[in-house]
This record gives C-alpha cells, sequence and structure tokens, in this order.
C-alpha cells in the first residue's frame, strides 16, 4: 500500500482538471488551501459566477483522524472507533446553461489504521505485540463473543478505494448520455467484463433519492469498498476513472454550453437543482460522513448549487421537454444498448 | 389516553391557523387532502406565492405504521419495530419581506402500540396471555438477556408529546426577539416555573447546525418525550403551545411585512434560507423520520424555502445589519433579560 503514490496521483489529477476546464470557462478557479484542526487538511478549487459555469468546485482533501463515525464504516463496522485516513478529488459542476448537465467526480482513498499499535511499528515489535495478543484472548476463553472481540486488535491496515461520475441533465439528450456512459465502460475496460455493468448498477442504486422513488440523473459509475483482488489493480482502476473525466463530460459542456434558453429553462433547472440538494443532504455517504467528522463545510458544500427553487407538487406538462426528463431520462435506462 | 381529543384539536388548531394567517396574507390557502397507503393520511394546507407569504404549509398529518423506524426512536430503543401512530400540525410561513422573520411550529403527539397483543384486547385475555408469556419465559432461562426481552410484550401503550416554536430572522430585532419568547414563557407558566427555561434550553440545543457551529435562528421552545406527570396535563401543555402561536408570531409579521426593501435583503435572504435547508434535511428528527417512514415528501418539504442560494465562504462585511445577525442574534441570548 503506497498511501504518498495515490495522494500524489490525486493532487495531479486536480490540477489537470482544473486545466482541462479552464479553456472553455475563461475564468480563473480560485484556490484556498486549508488546515483541519483535527489533522489534514486541503485545497479547494472554485468558480462562482464563471463564463460557463454558475458554481463548481475541484476539492482535494486530505483528512486524518482518531476516532472513525459509524456513517463512513456502515458496512465494514469491526473499523469503528479506528484511526483513519481519507483523501479524495471531489468534484462538482453546476454550469449556468440548463442545456448543460450538472456533473459530479469523486475519487477516494480510505485507510483505517490499527489503534492498539503505531502504524510506524517495526516487523519484529508488531510480532511481539501479536504474540502477548494471543496470550491475553486465550486467557479470557468464557469470557463470551464480546470479549474475544474486544481483545482483537486488528493491527493490519484495512483499506480501500472508492469512487465514480455521475451526470445529471436538466434537458435530456441521447447522445450526451450514451458518450458519458461510453466513456465509463472505456474506463472500466481493462478491468473485467462486468466491471463497468456492476458499477453502472450500483451508481443507479446508490444516486436515487427514495422519497421521490427517483434517480437524481442519468447515472454513470460507482464503486466503493474496492480492495480486491490486490492494491495495485484497485489504484489502477481509480486512476483510470479519474483520467476518464474530461474526455467524459468536455465534449457535453461544449456542446451545450452556448444553447440559448430563457426564464422557462432557468426556472425549471433551479426546481430540479432541489433534488441535488435533497441526495447530497440526506442520503450522500460522503456529504454526511465529512459533515459528521468535522470536515470543512464549505469545501464539502460547495456540491450545492448555487441558486435553489421549490414549489410545492409541481409536475411539468405532459409533451414537454420537461417532462421528457422525467419518462425518458430519470428511469435507470441501459445507455449503451 | 384520549387519541380522538388530540386529533380533535389539531384539527381544529390548523383551521385556527389557517383563519388567523389569512387575514394578513390575503390569498386563499389551498387545501390538499391525502391518503397514505400504508395508513394515515393528511391535509396540507398552503399558500405560494402569496400577497406577503411567498411558501407557507400548515398541514395535519395522522401517520400509522406497523413497524416503527429507528430515527423515531433513537431515544426510547425498547419501541423500536412496534406499531404506531403518530399525529400532529406542523407549519413554517417563509414571508417574502426580509425583514420578516421565518417562523416554524409543530405540536405532535405519539404512540406505540403493543405488537404482541391486539390494542382492543380485553382485560381477561391480556391477562392469559401475559400469564402464558411469564410461562415462556421461566422456560427460557439461560437463554441469555436477548431471548429475554423478546419475549416480553411490553403490552402497555407507550405515548408522548413533543412540540414547540421557534423564530429565524434574517434581520434582528430585540423587540421581536422578546415578544416571541415572552408568549412562550407565558405558554409555559401554567407548567411549571422553570418550563420555559428548560424548553428555551432545549430549542437553544436542537436547532443547532453542528456543522456551521450556528444556531438556525433566534430560538423559543421545543420539547418532547414529554409524558409526565400525566396525560392530561401533557396534553394541556400542548394545547397551551398550539394556542399561543397567533400570538407569538402574527404582530411580528404585521410590523415587518411592509418594511422596504431591494435586491441587497432579497439575496441574504436567499442565502440564509440555505441553512434553513441544511438543518431540516441533515438534522431534523421530523423531516428525516417522515422521509424514512414514507411519509408524504411534498407535505414534508413545504418546510424547505421557496429559493435559496449558496455562496462559497461568504461572510457579511463588519458593522452592517447583516453582520449584526450573527454577533448579536444567533448566539444563543437569553431573551427575557
Amino acid at each position: 500500500m503506497d498511501v504518498m503514490a495515490v495522494k500524489n496521483y490525486l493532487l495531479d489529477l486536480q490540477q489537470r482538471i482544473v486545466a482541462g476546464i479552464g479553456g472553455i470557462e475563461g475564468k480563473p478557479f480560485r484556490t484556498d488551501s486549508w488546515d483541519r484542526p483535527e489533522g489534514g487538511g486541503g485545497i479547494s478549487m472554485l468558480v462562482e459566477e464563471g463564463n460557463v459555469l454558475e458554481r463548481a468546485g475541484v476539492n482535494f482533501s486530505h483528512v486524518t483522524g482518531k476516532n472513525l463515525p459509524p456513517s463512513a464504516s456502515a458496512s465494514r463496522p469491526e473499523v469503528a472507533g479506528r484511526s483513519f485516513e481519507a483523501m479524495g478529488v471531489s468534484l462538482v459542476l453546476h454550469p449556468r446553461n440548463p442545456y448543460a448537465p450538472t456533473v459530479h467526480m469523486n475519487v477516494r482513498f480510505f485507510a483505517a489504521h490499527p489503534t492498539s499499535v503505531s502504524t510506524a511499528m517495526t516487523g519484529a515489535r508488531r510480532e511481539a505485540e501479536e504474540n502477548a495478543t494471543r496470550h491475553t484472548k486465550a486467557g479470557r476463553q468464557g469470557a463470551g463473543d464480546e470479549g474475544d472481540k474486544a481483545a482483537a486488535p486488528s493491527s493490519q491496515p484495512i483499506w480501500w478505494f472508492g469512487g465514480g461520475m455521475d451526470l445529471t441533465p436538466y434537458y435530456g439528450y441521447e447522445e450526451d448520455a450514451a458518450h458519458f456512459h461510453r466513456v465509463c465502460r472505456d474506463a472500466l475496460a481493462p478491468f473485467g467484463a462486468d466491471a463497468y455493468a456492476r458499477y453502472k448498477k450500483w451508481c443507479d442504486e446508490y444516486f436515487y433519492l427514495k422519497h421521490r422513488q427517483e434517480p437524481r440523473g442519468i447515472g454513470g459509475v460507482f464503486f466503493d469498498d474496492l480492495s480486491a483482488p490486490d492494491f495495485d489493480t484497485c489504484f489502477a482502476l481509480q486512476r483510470s476513472v479519474g483520467d476518464h473525466f474530461l474526455d467524459a463530460y468536455m465534449p457535453l459542456l461544449e456542446r451545450r454550453k452556448d444553447v440559448s434558453y430563457g426564464e422557462r429553462e432557468r426556472d425549471w433547472q433551479a426546481y430540479r437543482r432541489g433534488r441535488y440538494v435533497e441526495f447530497n443532504l440526506v442520503y450522500d455517504r460522503g456529504t454526511i460522513f465529512g459533515l459528521q467528522s468535522g470536515g470543512r463545510t464549505e469545501s464539502i458544500l460547495m456540491s450545492l448549487p448555487p441558486i435553489v427553487k421549490w414549489r410545492y407538487d409541481w409536475r411539468p406538462q405532459a409533451g414537454t421537454p420537461e417532462a421528457k426528463l422525467y419518462s425518458d431520462f430519470l428511469i435507470g435506462r441501459n445507455w449503451l444498448g
């Protein structure tokens, strides 16, 4: 496990993505570096009221902590309470033009470290401690399951990768959705014939608003808890996803950023952006983990759109392009035939 | 425990509040009655784009269910999984004028019913079942704590009241905050010398955005899990809170609804409304319980403001009326000297 290699990759990816967007956007990104009092820090790069992007953040963060909160370890309860580090690049771009889709991409790496032994421990010292622990466990026979678990030191680091990208259009274009998914498939092709299908399905399941019975957008790919078959393969997969982001999204932004629009489209965009807020604040694991673990609020909430409207029980009229988003796009479709 | 009396009070309260607001608002409230497939239903009364209120909902709901979700029973784990009914009136008024504060009021009643015995069971049959259960428990000695708990029928209904009201200004007025709190204190005065102080503190603690280290507004009163000393007293306390709502809020709306304002104030209002969204979707027990328990999404999310803006790391300039909201009002103050 080479944590520094992951960190260097992520820092470089952030720069490449900002440079890639920069040519279209025009307005320079603002850079905010921050330290986290409890450990770690980050670099937030963002644009507000840009030429093309109304609000956009491309954030790197590296958070270290002593007690992993339960939201981060729901699927691996054995690591709750451990010291941890989490690093990632997370971006959300909200274009001003309602015909251009919002996009989200995230690649992250997580490692929970042993709590009872130092991470810098030498092999010999670790072996000695493990022997001592086995001895203690044997002496406690009959204390019940809980006693055993508490005594087990879990001295192996536990790590995993996670990430993905997904698209949230306000007006649907079949060719845009197909292009985005095609690039996602290409990114995953070297990692098994079924990787794209599996992570596409996972994305549809994850980015879903249960209380609306509605997908957030037209999906993409999503993966988490990835640690098999080994570190090198997982890291390569994560790099491939990160490296394909600009190919997946920039052609769509190019095509739609200058389509003419009026108040009607802006209103619809603001209304639909409400779903983005609902998803991120009610369901998104990264957002909730970030807010719970004392993450930097302003960086985490850069994912929220600049202007949002809520309206009671509102549905677009049948036959309109707005209605078509629901009927033809927000239905968990297979975009690659 | 007279469930029908509570229901009748709540239905009447909804009508009285809507009538009380109606005179100032002018635009008639829209009424939407709905049934809940899993049991229960509600009556939503609302205004959007009104003369005074930009978005406002005064909702009655009565929800019944077979399995109490964990979010509702965090403080009483013994009732998770029971059948339940929850009823209440919940309102949020978002005036258009940024000088008029947003207000929230809620009064609710909750009852968890026995799961292993019918609520309509006669005394004799219940006694027979309890004897049988004791017998079974005795026969299971040694099965451990969990076996015992599963066999215990918890045949007593468990009920409690909850509620309160709180104020969220965009521009602070000391006399408005004092008036609102004075009426809250009056509402609770018959119920013990320390009731207001206790529920004022609870309100400050509850309506708090941890990730911002910021109170949602200037507070009011909040209570929950109220079942002592007896049903009649708790119900009387709830009625007193509900009955004082118009006195607490309407004078403020009257005073501020016609203050002149411009884009600056509207922008600030939209920005601050973002905090309202963050609180309701990340922390609010009623909202999360409602969305989890299959509540009616459009009624629950009537609490969200009509137009909201997010802006990165933004603070008002020192010395402005906007900065004064943070320095003089959002500080958990004691408003009654």
